[in-house]
């Protein structure tokens, strides 16, 4: 994956996504050419994982300039108005969407007397800068990390954290792949991550490429695998962070941490600066995304649970910050007391 | 379920099970006649279930019986003991299989020189007699542990402990069902339990068919649901309890227990006296099935995970006694010291 293909790029004036839906079985490109194509892509989960989101978003909004046809600037400010809020509108969680589309928003003002070329021009290198930026963050957090990862340990991840989940590399399996890089010999636990199947479907399938040694569990084994020994280091992506350092991240990642905690296993979170939202003081005001109860009654296209059954389908959940060892980041790894750090970590910056 | 059809029952010469691996999709009633029948539909779970899989076992020696020809008493012997040992090899962690297997073979060694009509008249009464013993603990269970589900909780299972899994009525869905008859107002949460989903197929299916207010949960979403106070208790059958407590059930179990013991949240055992086996000091003795690739892989019968990925497939987990509230049992609930009080149940018994 890394270096061979992203999980989205620009090219010819629209922006192409790897369809992630359709993984492993079938390696899909599309094009999206509007910017509600991109919309509903990020919608339907053909492009996540909270940085991918962001950049995703951000083409977005360069095709939502592109689209606008005729001249008068007051047309074209609330045509992108409408763009930006309906491209906001398509996930809750991961905070990456509202900051990129932030940045985009910012980069648009800053040239709304420009003709429309011009305009578009500059938002375009804009989103662009936002993708570059996120390669070289999720390099700088495989190489920050990488020597967490010890000689013949086993190390537990959920969902997709990796190239697919950004724009390429990876957060969590960034870590993972600057630690095989390195020649450390250690073992991956891929969690399959029910309902969507990211681990079984994207993990697995980024890990199998790059040839790094791997078991494939089902979510409910990561308890015996700690309480056998299995499992010496525990790092997750991340989907919002908190002030504080409480992490919202793929539901699942909580039952985790309070695993690891138990077993005395470190547990990491990996992200960008730009999951970081400073302006949440604690994750208790994280908006928690529910989903279709279709996602859990249905699989493959099949009832897989009887008809009348309830459903309770949260897509994330929030870790709290004490259960954290550390963050690894861009600027390197943060550790508590995360309400000082975090804040640190970004004056640096 | 419970009083409208049974897991399984003896008729005309036959053991009728129902098929649980096509549930709710399907609702089929095989028919055994013959014993190595039996032996496949216990090794591909058709019929699943600590006390199912030893009444179901039973029967097959009963029909193992039926199939021998011939008058020479060690020849009968002889096919009568590979019967039980081909039967005992269907599945490893279930302690109630050997338990009813070894009964059987009493019932057979009582008999031995017997005519073979005799014999088999003895045996047929003796698998009788443990269905319904078992449905007679499962009865008691329910009743034993009724009043642990208090009104307005929330009551979070795994897998299926149901009437499925036993003769009827069920352990863990025993006491739910118990529950729910003398009134009480609550909400179920089935843990879909992967890979096999026997919370999402079977468990979800009782509850729907007994109008039990019940949600569907991945299993990962377990945690998340504690950290928001959504679960006051959490209740799960058993494959096997070692003399000090220790608790083997379905994968998954484990993990459920640490994060009950995190929030403080009661875990409860709901077992018959059958799953008990007090020649093992503890867990560690307790052997740990481990299954096919392919039951992780592969989802109604197409590949999910990427070829290549490596698996990891334990069927069970051990549960250590220091994480169990209280076993309920047919004697009611025994309380730890567990080296002590599952002795005595059984003094009492």
């Amino acid at each position: 994956m890394a270096d061979k293909v992203r999980s989205l790029a620009w090219a010819d004036g629209s922006l192409h996504l790897i369809d992630q839906t359709k993984l492993p079985a079938v390696f899909e490109v599309i094009e999206c050419r509007r910017w509600d194509e991109v919309a509903d892509a990020i919608r339907t989960m053909k492009v996540r994982g909270a940085p991918a989101i962001g950049a995703a978003a951000a083409f977005g909004v360069v095709l939502g300039a592109m689209e606008h046809r005729g001249d008068a600037p007051l047309e074209f400010t609330a045509a992108m108005e409408t763009v930006i809020r309906e491209l906001a509108g398509t996930r809750p969680t991961a905070v990456n969407l509202f900051w990129a589309l932030e940045r985009m928003e910012k980069a648009f003002k800053a040239q709304e007397d420009k003709p429309v070329a011009e305009i578009v021009e500059a938002l375009r290198l804009e989103a662009e800068a936002i993708a570059e930026e996120d390669v070289k963050a999720c390099w700088a957090i495989g190489s920050n990390g990488a020597a967490l990862i010890s000689k013949g340990s086993g190390v537990l991840t959920i969902c997709n954290a990796g190239a697919l989940a950004t724009v390429d590399y990876g957060t969590a399996l960034g870590v993972i792949r600057a630690a095989f890089a390195q020649g450390t010999e250690f073992h991956v636990y891929a969690a399959e991550t029910r309902p969507f199947l990211q681990g079984a479907r994207l993990t697995a399938w980024e890990l199998v490429q790059e040839g790094i040694p791997a078991a494939l569990i089902t979510d409910n084994m990561a308890g015996w695998l700690m309480q056998q020994g299995k499992v010496q280091l525990v790092v997750v992506g991340a989907d919002r962070i908190a002030a504080n350092g409480d992490t919202a991240n793929k539901i699942g990642t909580y039952t985790f941490a309070v695993l690891a905690h138990h077993h005395g296993i470190p547990f990491y979170v990996a992200a960008p600066l730009s999951t970081i939202d400073l302006n949440l003081a604690s994750g208790r005001e994280i908006p928690i995304e529910e989903r279709a109860a279709e996602e859990v009654t249905h699989m493959l296209g099949q009832r897989i649970a009887p008809e009348g059954i309830g459903v309770y389908n949260p897509a994330f959940d929030v870790t709290p910050a004490e259960l954290i060892t550390g963050i690894i980041t861009e600027a390197g790894i943060i550790e508590p007391p995360y309400g000082e750090n975090l804040a640190k970590a970004f004056q640096k910056d």
